[in-house]
């Protein structure tokens, strides 16, 4: 049977979801786990290939196993072979035909930002500290230049090996509680650090730096020079994964 | 001049906030920062002794000295020589005779239960994860027997070594919010363990194993053994300190 995971990390420690050589990464921590739990090799088929560094409390992979442990139990299970920063929090099992990655119709990220004068010990490594004072309508104005279908060439990472770079936001959200500014990327998929681009723009935009119509002119220049510097990866999670 | 810090920490590779031989603690570190910072030796007076893994978000401590560094500054200079865990939110300059233990009225204490089915690794060392269903009420009914000033005795950890265990609780709230429980606790000052001995009975209540009137029973009986175990450190958090 085809079984799909639901899976949240912390992945400060790991070069992010998907497997490479001589590097630690999540879905090489997830593959021991599970065949330490089925007792046979599998291959995972994950959704998103997280940054280094980026969280997760939505992160989807499926893999084929007979297993006779229950869906209710089999995260117990796997967990107890994960380290502390990983967990499996649900189990499924799904048509034989689901692909955690192809049978995705959209993905919901979070960017946050701690926008406090000084660091806070308990956001580090959990948001991005940003000490400027930031207006949020100013982001949210900047954001709208960006929603639909478009090419996104200029928000996305060096050495990003795609070529076709059209991709659909649907939808971006902004709001403040407390001190944490706390963004929502809605859309069909992203390139690499397109969002960590697209929020470090958003941030010289909220601050006073940049109006916020230069997020139009920047995506239209498609070129990477005319935004703003990537965010840190530790702010960003992986949400929700939609099929 | 008598300078207060407000301190926010993660206490989970810490032993506690005061110092003590051969082990690391937030106010060695704290006091290597400041005399690295001022560039004179200086005696820190803390709040309240967190437990090793405790963590804080209103943490106080004062120190005297005549350095020219602005009270705007001052917990930038010293966060720079702090390791990411523990940083200075706040500096002020308070009266000669202010004293962060002995002038302080009352405290915040924060309790964060993970009420998931399986664990979640974002909560992981943030929060305690309790798998069984809570009902809220239960507890808030319990709690109540807890409220005034009472001899708690009975919720005191082991090896404790003060004699006088009266103590006066104002207020504590409980709510739930998506999968957490976050439990709210007000009062003058806590017993070692108290909140957390308290939290580990209350947990037994809510999921049923327990009637709410045996917190008031456990309460009278002055005897530990009546009570539940000790929830963990990582889930509680210091949130204020009132002056």
């Amino acid at each position: 049977m085809n079984i799909k995971l639901t899976i949240s990390y912390d992945g400060i420690k790991y070069h992010g979801f998907q497997k490479q050589p001589n590097v630690i990464t999540i879905e090489e921590e997830l593959n021991k786990a599970i065949e330490k739990t089925v007792k046979h090799k599998v291959k995972i088929y994950g959704a998103g290939r997280t940054d280094s560094g980026v969280h997760a409390l939505g992160q989807v992979a499926n893999f084929y196993s007979d297993t006779n442990i229950t869906m209710e139990n089999l995260p117990r299970v796997i967990n107890y072979h994960l380290p502390e920063d990983i967990s499996v929090i649900k189990a499924e099992v799904v048509p034989d035909d689901f692909h955690a990655r192809f049978s995705a119709k959209g993905k919901h990220y979070r960017y946050i930002v701690f926008n406090g004068k000084h660091r806070n010990a308990l956001y580090s490594c959990r948001a991005m500290h940003y000490n400027y004072p930031i207006e949020i309508e100013r982001m949210e104005e900047a954001f709208e230049y960006l929603i639909g279908e478009h090419d996104y060439k200029t928000f996305m990472g060096r050495y990003a090996v795609v070529k076709d770079t059209i991709r659909r936001i649907d939808k971006i959200t902004v709001k403040r509680k407390g001190q944490l500014i706390i963004v929502d990327f809605y859309g069909k998929s992203f390139l690499k650090n397109m969002i960590r681009i697209i929020m470090g723009t958003a941030l010289e935009i909220g601050r006073g730096r940049l109006e916020p119509i230069s997020m139009k002119e920047s995506l239209e220049s498609k070129k990477r020079i005319s935004a703003g510097p990537t965010a840190p990866s530790y702010g960003l999670y992986l949400m929700d994964i939609y099929y």
